[in-house]
């Protein structure tokens, strides 16, 4: 039986349950997981220990607590529950404090609380953006920070979909096609945007694989055309100046983050 | 000058950025961000307290570090700089280990090597499901896991897209337009689908300075038109018995928080 890892947070989770997972990974070992989100009262610190407890006699040990709660009293209740309580704010809001000799508001939700800011907004627009910009779509690129260039099913729409949504990046794509590769020169709707193009390639095996599950045994999906493909895509890369990676083993978090560091993409840096 | 923030990870630094964000909103107080990922050998370590130690004369006071590092090496590097260095791995690995009464395996990356992964694969499933189930579009909605309805900019598009990319949970959404309320019931391909269903409603106010950055002046974003929807969509939400929010001050992390919790979906739970 997995141990059980609760997630408890006054707001929706999303920074304790990104952490748990990071530092769980950790582990050989696999985990059992309770998300208990919205925990904005004394009461409900209350029905939350009831929860932890409850573990423990269904589990036979204690479960581990992973907390962002910036209320002291909510902290207080949670801490007296039979658990390892591994409280993340708890743990950092005092030397940091120290350091910058300011208090912290202990305001919860905080960071969501966001919702009509400027920046919560350019983020929506970015989401917005980059669906109305979507596998060559809307040819007016001039407004996009980045353009993802790319053959089919190479991982471009979920990577500007990450780009628009996590870091509020306006991420057009634009599908290489064969017709492209026979006149030997980008698309003319990208030549005024090379500095803010970047390219996804792909293992040719794993791009006929992808493509098999849409198209089952066409020219399409064929290994022999996605090598061709890959190939001349790589080389119009290659020729053209265009930076790339390959998306076979990277996740989308991955490529997108390697894609902000190589075009140095001006994007907030100011909390 | 605001303090300089580095963000120091192994991998993207996602993880500690969204921490970093977290904790930082608790101060009243601006921060300047500097992100440095894939800091995967002692090289890289090196260069890093390089930029610290930069920072420091240039802002005439020692930076703040978050770090993910789990290589021993790369961290007694940084740990070196003259900074305030919130080691949160290192932090927490060792209680981790002592309750766990195991080691923990120090590999670096381990979060996003899923890319390879079922976990990984289920979440672009999820992805190209959404868009793919966008705006009413493919009325096949036996696979969804939830069917987000509302009216016309609602919040139904980027929340989908944010449960498919973040939770991996396939969400279809359906558009309510004004024939629906005349014909005074559900929308005939959702009929089987109640119990899947979750309404988004949105303050008129909000929804017709939304609709007017679209289509200035239109009928669609006149405000009485707005509030004849939302109030439309409000009684159909409660005759049929379907669970809703209103979206107007909320993120799309809370709506979607909000909706899985709310119907109680199943979701990976085990990590």
């Amino acid at each position: 039986m997995p141990p059980t890892v609760f997630i408890v947070s006054d707001c929706t989770g999303i920074t304790a349950e990104t952490f748990a997972h990071s530092i769980l990974s950790q582990f050989d070992q696999k985990f059992r997981l309770v998300r208990v989100p919205f925990v904005d009262s004394t009461e409900k610190a209350h029905a939350t220990i009831a929860k932890i407890n409850e573990a423990v006699s269904l589990d036979g040990r204690r479960p581990i607590v992973f907390t962002t709660l910036v209320d002291s009293a909510s902290n207080e209740i949670v801490q007296r529950s039979n658990a390892l309580v591994l409280n993340m704010f708890q743990t950092f809001i005092e030397p940091l404090e120290l350091e910058l000799d300011i208090k912290s508001t202990h305001a919860m939700g905080r960071v969501h609380q966001n919702a009509d800011t400027d920046e919560y907004k350019n983020r929506i627009e970015a989401i917005n953006f980059s669906l109305a910009h979507d596998d060559g779509q809307n040819r007016n690129l001039s407004d996009a920070n980045v353009i993802l260039v790319g053959v089919s099913r190479s991982g471009k729409t979920p990577t500007s979909l990450y780009l628009a949504m996590q870091y509020g990046v306006k991420a057009a794509n634009y599908p290489l096609i064969p017709e492209d590769f026979e006149r030997g020169r980008l698309p003319t709707p990208l030549l005024p945007y090379r500095e803010k193009m970047f390219g996804l390639l792909i293992d040719p095996q794993r791009l006929a694989e992808i493509r098999n599950e849409r198209r089952p045994g066409s020219k399409y999906a064929a290994l022999e055309n996605c090598r061709y493909e890959i190939n001349e895509a790589e080389a119009m890369m290659k020729r053209e100046g265009v930076k790339w990676l390959s998306s076979t083993h990277k996740s989308i978090e991955e490529i997108a983050t390697t894609i902000l560091q190589e075009i140095r993409l001006e994007r907030p840096s100011y909390y």
